[in-house]
Formats: structure tokens, C-alpha cells, sequence
């Protein structure tokens, strides 16, 4: 991936988004370009777009896009249809922060306009401010992760938290990259992370276009690798974090688990935008998606017709076992009761 | 599936073998005939038969295969023969100590034989004996199993250890069944067991075929419905139980693992052939197989040709992690030491 493509991005001329179609990876690299919410919403529904930090961009530029077509000339009625359009795409996926808080930041310059016009481009300007700080955060956040990443290291990581989940560089995938970029040598374990696959899909297409030394394996491998000593660390994303635990893609918990158990080290790597130091995780949804999305593998039934499938989308890790949060203002520790009441005096 | 259908059987009539063929369930139910080893070596490849106490059963008729239509009449020439077939057969599978057993009793009776036709008869007198006591073992082996089935207990399981995996009745899944014979409600959470997918396609079909409540997830859920609450315990079959460690489907140990970490029973059910407490963990090779496997779902690619893949069958778990085995001649507790110890005293 060459530095000016971007997971979403936004085509000033005719103020749409242009994103990368994420369920055609890796057999076909495709950017489409997105014209309403209601295409917008569709496209994160589908997971074309997904990732914590990357939902957070479209959720800014989502909102811009309502403003900047909308054809309202009223103020009120504007932001009504506007703020609408909003609380649509916010209701598309209920357990990633960073959705919301894009959608927010937009929202914000919106109300605070005096017409229309104004609001219009002050709707653009902040969603392309939310996208441009979208990859210096995941740079600055690399840099500072890079520091556990020991030279030589065997790195396991879950689903993807890369480029491709952000609007470049990646979190946890930013954190291997600027140890690379430091002249380190990593080895990354994939897993495929089931049942979408965004691991095999995903993690290994963008790592082994950029010639990183990459492997798959299978969920289930993970926990057998650390008993042969074969994995380091282990290092993943978040869609929330809240007071007392992670929220990241179904698998995340498992991995920490084992990591545990082997006495290996396990990182979380998400920008600010993820904490959600409000909440505690016996409050947050965990969404639960399609039955298809496990019972056929292409068109072929892999499960009889008349069996349940349970298909939670993410897990909920406790913070007891995350050895380390990698953020843009740096590597949060335990005890995290103290290094998270820093960061609320800051800004959460 | 009703009490006629075996999942490997002999027929008399042909000296041949007809399994049912566990690529194409759930979507068709196929009983397929075959008349030499090399048709068996091949169905036991590609897992058309697979399962640790029905590769016993397949080696045993496999040899008897091999017997029955050999065209040799000398008596050391026809040995030879089907000592050569025999070996054959057992290289398809290196990890699963059953196929070796099955196919070394029935070695065992045409070395003592006179002739070539006292041979044969022998041979397949023994592989219908090795058959017999398949199901008669299981079916004992799940009463014992079921007074470790809470009534209302809701049960996790990895992989197909049930009627397809045996000739009749199932190990893990054969205790199961025993639990609801004897009246208990038992409900069951079925691992999809990437990547071939052996929970979603086998042990929920014949589940659901018996009107079992069975519910699918992926592999990686486990942990997190344990840490929920939803998991009362775990029961997995083997394919190898060495003298420290349990082998069994890729994912078994970090079950096991999840289980220990939130304090919930693991049981492993097997029958005696399964053991094999000559070995420990460190001396068996775990099987990799193809890179295909996690690379394609049907003919999409899931993962760029450039990125490896690492696919390990079986995994080993360690015995500290294992509550209690389950078997023909009773429940085996730690410490293992003392109960294997009566086993090596009666035949092990």
C-alpha cells in the first residue's frame, strides 16, 4: 500500500467518500466511491469498512457527506436532517467507540455554525481534521509501541487492527510497522479470526504486500504456538475500552487467556478515541451478527438448517490481563485505575 | 442416525468396506463402497473417514480388506502383501494411535495363522471384532461418562467425537447421549473446529439429527461464554493419550487452558485404544496438513499466495489441565501416574 491510498478518504470535488471495498480484499483491490449516508451505512454494515479507528473517519466524513448533500436550506430543518442521518449511521455498529466519536466531532461543528453554508464547511473541515489526525495518532502510537516490540520477536496478532482498519499505518499492525521501520526484525503470527476471515483477508494481504514476513494459522493454533514458545507477544486492537476491560474482535479474550497462562505479554494498542472511561463493560452491548455469517462457506451449507448459531462479533477483556495499553500519548501501565484517571483529567 | 447405520461397516457379501463419506455431510449423505486399501488410505486422507476410534475400526477392516483379496496363495507371499498394504495404511495418519491398533490386531491373527485361507478368516473375524467392541465400548464408556453430566448442564465440545468419529454412539458425544438416555437435559455448545469445519458439518448434523439442542460457535467464543457463565464443562475426545499429554483436534488445549483459567471441569472420553503410554508428548510428531485448508473457503482465496500457512491437526494437552478421562473401564483421576499405573498392569 503506497502512502497516499487510504482506507477512507475523502474526494474534495464532489464531496463523497472514497473507501476500500474491505470484503473484496485480497482477491480484488477495489475503491468505491460513497455519495449518501445510506450508502455509507450499507458499506459498515457489510463490514466494506470496518476497524475501530477507520469507523471513526467514516463516521466524521459520514456526517460531512449528509451536510454537504443535503439540500435544506433552512438552518433547523438542516441540522435536523442532519443529526438524523447521524443517529442512522451511529445505530449501524453499537460496540465500536470510535463510530459515535467521529460522528460526534462532526456534530459538534455543525450545532456550532451560524447557517448552513457554514456548517457545511465546517462539517468538511473537521472530518478531514478527524481523518489527517487519524494517522498521526496511529504513527505516534507506533513509535511509542514500538519500545516492546524486542528485536528478533515472534509477534501474535488477532483479526485486523492494520492500515486497512484505520485511515493508514494501523495500531496494533502501526506498532509492528514502526518497529520495522526502526530497524527491527518482527515475524507475525496471523490468526485467520473467525468467521470473516479478516486475519487471512485482511492482516496477511497487507502485511505481505509490503513484504513483511507473515504466517496463518488458525484461531485455535494460537494457544498450542505459546506452549512451543514460538510466540513473544501478543499485540491487538480495540473497539472500546472502558473502565475495567477491552473490547476487541470475538477471539481477543482467548488469546489474552493463554497469554496469561504462558506468561507471555499481551498489548493493546488503540488511539484515545477508543477509551470510553464512562462505562464499565457489564454496561456495553455486544453485538451479535448473522447466523449465514458461520453456517455457509460461499454457497456450499457447512451446518444443517435447524441448528442455533451464537455469533458474538467481539469479547470483553479484563485490564488484569492486558500487560500494556500503547496509545498516542504513550504506553499506559498498570495500575490502570491511575494511568486512566490521567487521561480523563485530560480530555476522557 | 439409527441404531443400523455404522459409520464404517464390513460387507460380508464382498469382503469390502462402506463408510459413510464425512466430506460431503451436511449437505449429502453418502455410504460409499471400497474394495481395496488404497481407496481406504485415500478416504482416510482426505477424512472421508476420520475420527480417532473409527481410523481404528478402518485399519482393522483395511488389513481385512487387504486379506480377503489378495490373489497370492503362498502363505508368505500373501503375508508380505498385506503386511506392505498394512503399512501403507498406517502412514496416512501419523498422530492417531487408533489406526495403528486397529490395523495391528488384525496383523497380529494373520501371523498366527497356518494359511492363506485361515488368514483371511481370521483377519476378517477380528475386524469385525475390533467393530463390535467399538460401539459395545463406547456405549459402556458413556454410562460411566454421564454421572459427570450435571442434569440441565450445558456442555461445551471441540471437533466431532461422536457416532461419525467412532462406529456407533461417540465418545465425547457418546456420553452425551448416555446423559439424555438416562433423562437428563443436556444442552450442547458445538466449536465449528476450523478449518475443516468438523463441528459445524459433523457433530451438529448428527446432534441435530437426533434432536439434541445444539448451538455452533466459533472456535474463539469458547473462552468468552466461559467467562459469561454459559459453559457448565468441556468433554473432548483423543487421539493419542501418551503417559503426559492428551492429543487431540487442534484448539483442544486452549479449551482446556479457558477451562482451568475460569475453573470449569475438562473431561477427555476415550477408550483404552486410544492410549499410549509408552510415549510421552515430546516424542510424537503433530500432523501438519495442506496450506489449502486455511487458504481457500470453496474456490474463493481467502489469503495471498505470498503468505505462509501453518496448520497443525492435533494439539497436546497436558494432563494438569485434564479433570478426568473418561474410559470403557471407568473415570481415570489424577494423579494419572497411579491410574495409568493400573492400566500398564492390565494390558497398557
Amino acid at each position: 500500500m503506497s502512502e497516499t491510498v487510504y482506507t477512507v478518504a475523502w474526494d474534495r470535488e464532489t464531496n463523497s467518500i472514497l473507501y476500500i471495498d474491505q470484503t473484496a480484499l485480497p482477491g480484488r483491490y477495489e475503491v468505491v466511491r460513497c455519495t449518501t449516508v445510506d450508502l455509507l451505512a450499507d458499506a459498515i454494515r457489510r463490514l466494506a469498512i470496518r476497524g475501530a479507528p477507520a469507523l471513526g473517519v467514516a463516521g466524521a466524513m459520514g456526517v460531512a457527506v449528509a451536510a454537504a448533500q443535503s439540500r435544506e436550506t433552512d438552518f433547523n430543518r438542516f441540522r435536523d436532517e442532519v443529526e438524523e442521518a447521524a443517529e442512522m449511521l451511529r445505530s449501524t455498529r453499537p460496540t465500536a467507540v470510535n463510530l459515535a466519536w467521529g460522528i460526534d466531532r462532526v456534530l459538534a461543528e455543525i450545532r456550532n455554525a451560524a447557517s448552513v453554508g457554514e456548517a457545511r464547511s465546517r462539517a468538511v473541515a473537521e472530518a478531514l481534521a478527524v481523518a489527517d489526525e487519524d494517522e498521526a495518532t496511529c504513527r505516534t502510537l507506533g513509535r511509542f509501541g514500538a519500545e516492546l516490540i524486542p528485536d528478533g520477536a515472534t509477534v501474535l496478532t488477532h483479526c485486523n487492527a492494520g492500515a486497512l482498519a484505520c485511515r493508514a499505518w494501523g495500531t496494533a499492525l502501526g506498532v509492528i510497522r514502526s518497529a520495522v521501520a526502526a530497524g527491527k526484525s518482527v515475524r507475525v503470527i496471523a490468526c485467520e479470526t473467525r468467521p470473516l476471515n479478516q486475519g487471512s483477508r485482511l492482516t496477511c494481504w497487507e502485511l505481505a504486500h509490503e513484504g513483511f514476513d507473515v504466517t496463518l494459522i488458525t484461531d485455535s493454533s494460537a494457544a498450542y504456538l505459546m506452549q512451543t514458545g514460538a510466540i513473544d507477544l501478543v499485540i491487538v486492537g480495540a473497539d472500546r475500552i472502558t473502565r475495567d476491560a477491552v473490547f476487541n474482535k470475538i477471539g481477543t479474550y482467548m488469546h489474552a487467556v493463554s497469554a496469561r497462562h504462558h506468561g507471555i505479554p499481551f498489548y493493546v494498542a488503540a488511539p484515545l478515541s477508543t477509551f470510553d472511561l464512562i462505562h464499565e463493560a457489564k454496561d456495553i452491548i455486544i453485538e451479535e451478527r448473522s447466523r449465514d455469517e458461520l453456517a455457509y462457506c460461499g454457497e456450499q451449507q457447512l451446518v444443517p438448517a435447524n441448528v442455533k448459531v451464537l455469533n458474538y462479533a467481539f469479547d470483553a477483556t479484563p485490564l488484569e490481563l492486558v500487560t500494556a495499553v500503547v496509545t498516542e500519548i504513550g504506553v499506559l501501565r498498570p495500575p490502570y485505575t491511575d494511568s486512566f484517571a490521567s487521561l480523563q483529567a485530560r480530555r476522557y
